[in-house]
């Protein structure tokens, strides 16, 4: 590995050991070149579903590691602790959002059967979109990245079912073709936009109000490209019903120990 | 679609029917542009063990569609039958092939809560190789592909353990940097190959004696490639235990409606 990777992982170590010890910020441009995960964590008797619903629905769900019932280690980063290193967590009841916490391990005190998913985020091609020269606003604006619910159902599994969740970055359109040629080396954390431009076909009606993360800029001459979002099955949560879930907080992720590149195809 | 793939839907349906009335053959180089699938289906006791391990394998086992308990239907060929439609089955019991037959109905009223995956299939590269000017010897000679068990560990998952099966081509050695290439674009079907010549690496003594299969010649100049195969789970039936399992015979796949281009990125 180069220097930069060496040391990005070694700031990746750093981070989640400060999250662990109760610092609350969007992992955004954390640790680059470093991946990133979205997180889930259902009770057993309702993991067999979660599962069959990422299968299902690769784009906004691709799976990087699932942790068995009880479990918070993950092969994504040797000595984490999926219980604290997050810096927010949400506790959902009956698919309802009850609690922002930044330590869930009272949840898995009080369901020790657990099991937990890790998500592909899109953060991770952020730093190919920067190299290759397109602004990635929300890290230029130094705020969290716009999330959206939209029209577009997913196929269920089960009992779980829900709206796809897409994160929206403008990209000016000369480089559309860009962003959507990168993004697909990706295809792990998300891949290709699943939409471009035109947010009113998607059911979204203002791009100024995210369901989710903070609205940005759009210049003249950009246009909004959307990926779809591992906040997903956060959106299944609510839509299911699910008696008990923990999430990370929307823009709060997992990061791990696996160098960008590892997703590269 | 164009009119090629639009009469390569109809040998599809055509070929199905006929293997539903009986008729066993391997299935290389049936309906051109379709993909093909390995199928493997256990009990539900066994299930989780199976997705989860298909989730931490995905080059040998990139699911294309599972299937719920007792089912037999698949979103990736409508009015299919799967326990009719593949060219020959094999019956496991105890880790144990104890039968191949070329109708599976029996399993399915045997054991009612079977569940089914899909795997996908090196056979859909294998089009987009030869349109690349790469002879794909076993179609070329009219055989089943090579494959050969490997020393090689999946990650296990529950219960669920064994090695990896690869399928090898022989590639003349100035083509295989575009055999990469080109199966690289096809990562739901097993992408690029998992190991490049020097076979002993792999454990496999013998080219000749393919674990199943048939051999093939290897020309002055070709090196053997291998792929991650979609018989891996049979080994890991074997290797496992398995109470019971349903699989297709090696070679002889259950053959989709879905164009090979809708698995390339």
């Amino acid at each position: 590995m180069n220097e930069s990777i060496l040391y990005s992982l070694e700031h990746a170590k750093a981070a989640r050991a400060s999250y662990r010890a109760g610092k609350i910020m969007p992992t955004a441009g954390i640790a680059p070149g470093i991946a990133q995960a979205n997180m889930i964590s259902v009770p057993q008797e309702w993991a067999w579903d979660f599962l069959l619903y990422c299968q299902r629905n690769p784009k906004p769900c691709p799976l990087l590691d699932v942790i068995e019932a009880g479990g918070y280690r993950t092969v994504l980063a040797e000595g984490a602790d999926l219980r604290t290193d997050i810096p927010l967590y949400r506790i959902w009841r009956n698919g309802k959002l009850t609690e922002e916490i930044p330590d869930a391990t009272r949840a898995w005190v009080e369901h020790q059967d657990l099991v937990t998913f890790l998500i592909g985020c899109s953060f991770t091609f952020e730093g190919p979109l920067q190299d290759a020269g397109i602004e990635v606003r929300h890290i230029a604006d130094g705020c969290n990245v716009p999330m959206y619910l939209t029209n577009r159902l997913c196929r269920p599994a089960g009992r779980v079912h829900g709206q796809m969740v897409v994160s929206m970055r403008p990209v000016p359109a000369e480089r559309v073709a860009d962003a959507v040629q990168i993004t697909g080396r990706y295809p792990a954390v998300h891949g290709t936009p699943v939409h471009i431009a035109d947010p009113e076909a998607l059911g979204i009606t203002s791009l100024s109000h995210p369901d989710f993360g903070d609205p940005v800029r759009i210049e003249p001459g950009e246009v909004p490209v959307f990926w779809a979002c591992g906040v997903t099955p956060q959106a299944a949560v609510m839509a299911s019903g699910v008696p008990f879930a923990v999430t990370h907080a929307p823009g709060h992720m997992f990061i791990t120990d696996v160098p960008d590149l590892n997703y590269h195809i």
